[in-house]
């Protein structure tokens, strides 16, 4: 649905990115809030992770605020702003969405597991019985890790060229999940039935690919959550005749949930830190 | 033209305003972005006056900030928060289009002058031999005062129920123009060939008029700057047979100027205060 032109009556959702040019959420999220006859505007803003408590300040006391979205590199920095905090932003210590409750502190939720979970199973790559591997241990690959563990999935790696913060999260997951095999392998791809890009290469082109697609069993699935092109990697993967998911279905199955957290639809499971 | 969607690459341009709910700009801007190919959106956003300062110097950090538009009641404070006027902000000690300039300072324009006279003239509201009188001493209201009297018009009276707001401006007009007949007679209506609604009175719908328009001559016109709605004044005025314009076309006279302001198309002719 084409959204309705902008006017003071309408209620603002920036997203707040750095940098913020590759950003494409609001050609999602604009229509999605149209169809649902809401009067809001997804608006791009550029800030960089300097800035972020103060714009949030800021962004607080504008009187035709609805909600924040936020994306690569904020959401860590988000969720430690936040005084309540959905289960699963809890859990991954990231925030993605943003509602400013009556008290004027920031609730926070982070859809980024759930989209991720909704499109793998919408698209049928989620074979639970199978391992997963998760290039990127960044805000959306810790979600995404978190949200298959929680799914029921048994064998998770994730690998980073931050060899250290794929260790923390590695251990994080198995503090939460004790029953689960986490690891850090980037051979683990070999037995793989799932491999996820979770980091930024892609985004433009001529990024080198976050790993070879070649070395992953021939029925597996390759799902990367780069949502702004289609990516080398997702071409690569195709042309080895792997099951292939860009990032666009991953940010439509969020908009569900941000939807509703930012109307105050539902309250979060979880209060408080 | 229809707007383009928003993304990331799109440059923002916050309209500030308090309260934000009767701002209808964007509808005008936006598409005249579109028009002249130009990937920027407009966007309200409510501040209160105590957040001005704070507000902008946030919005300076956004990196897809083009510029500030800022309308009631803020355009007296914004000019004091700029380094660098344009003769018509110096003037009227307004600035409702701000830019930011490379040394991090802003630079501000005022248009409502501008914008008022383009729309008089190409309606045939102007005719500078006969005396015209303003409603309101405001932002608007001043703008609108340098504005007729740079124009050629001999004879100006501003009235306002802040009696004292409207003293000052009459002598601030009588010091730039010491040959024109600057007064505060609201009795100058009956003689007035053009009347002017420069105050927030008609925005809501059972506002009481700002003037009765039977008081002017049958030859007189009645511009109504509220672009908001059809205002009662202006329905009264027509029902006396009096010529009347509404503040939609002023709005749009306005867009060009400030285009070109916020492209850098010019360097303010008054550089320092």
């Amino acid at each position: 649905m084409t959204p309705p032109p902008l006017t003071g009556a309408t209620r603002i959702v920036p997203i707040l990115a750095h940098p913020v040019d590759h950003v494409r959420a609001p050609r999602t999220y604009n229509p999605a809030f149209a169809a649902a006859g809401l009067d809001w505007h997804m608006v791009p803003m550029g800030v960089a992770p300097a800035d972020l408590a103060a714009t949030l300040a800021q962004l607080a006391r504008v009187t035709n605020l609805q909600g924040v979205n936020l994306t690569i590199p904020h959401k860590a920095a988000a969720f430690a702003l936040c005084s309540r905090v959905t289960a699963e932003a809890r859990d991954t210590g990231m925030a993605n969405t943003l509602r400013l409750e009556a008290d004027g502190g920031w609730s926070g939720a982070n859809s980024d597991g759930i989209g991720f979970l909704g499109a793998a199973r919408a698209n049928g790559l989620l074979d639970t019985a199978r391992p997963v591997v998760i290039a990127g241990s960044g805000g959306a690959g810790t979600a995404i890790a978190f949200a298959l563990a929680a799914a029921g999935v048994r064998e998770i790696d994730v690998f980073d060229t931050d060899a250290q913060r794929a260790g923390l999260l590695q251990q994080a997951l198995q503090r939460q999940f004790p029953d689960i095999a986490a690891g850090t392998r980037r051979e683990a791809l070999r037995r793989a039935g799932l491999a996820v890009n979770a980091t930024p290469m892609g985004l433009h082109a001529h990024d080198a690919m976050p790993f070879d697609p070649a070395l992953l069993p021939a029925d597996a699935a390759l799902f990367d959550i780069i949502a702004a092109r289609d990516t080398e990697l997702m071409a690569a993967a195709a042309s080895c005749g792997l099951r292939v998911l860009g990032g666009r279905p991953m940010v439509e199955h969020q908009v569900a949930h941000q939807l509703a957290f930012w109307r105050g639809d539902f309250i979060p499971t979880e209060l408080r830190r």
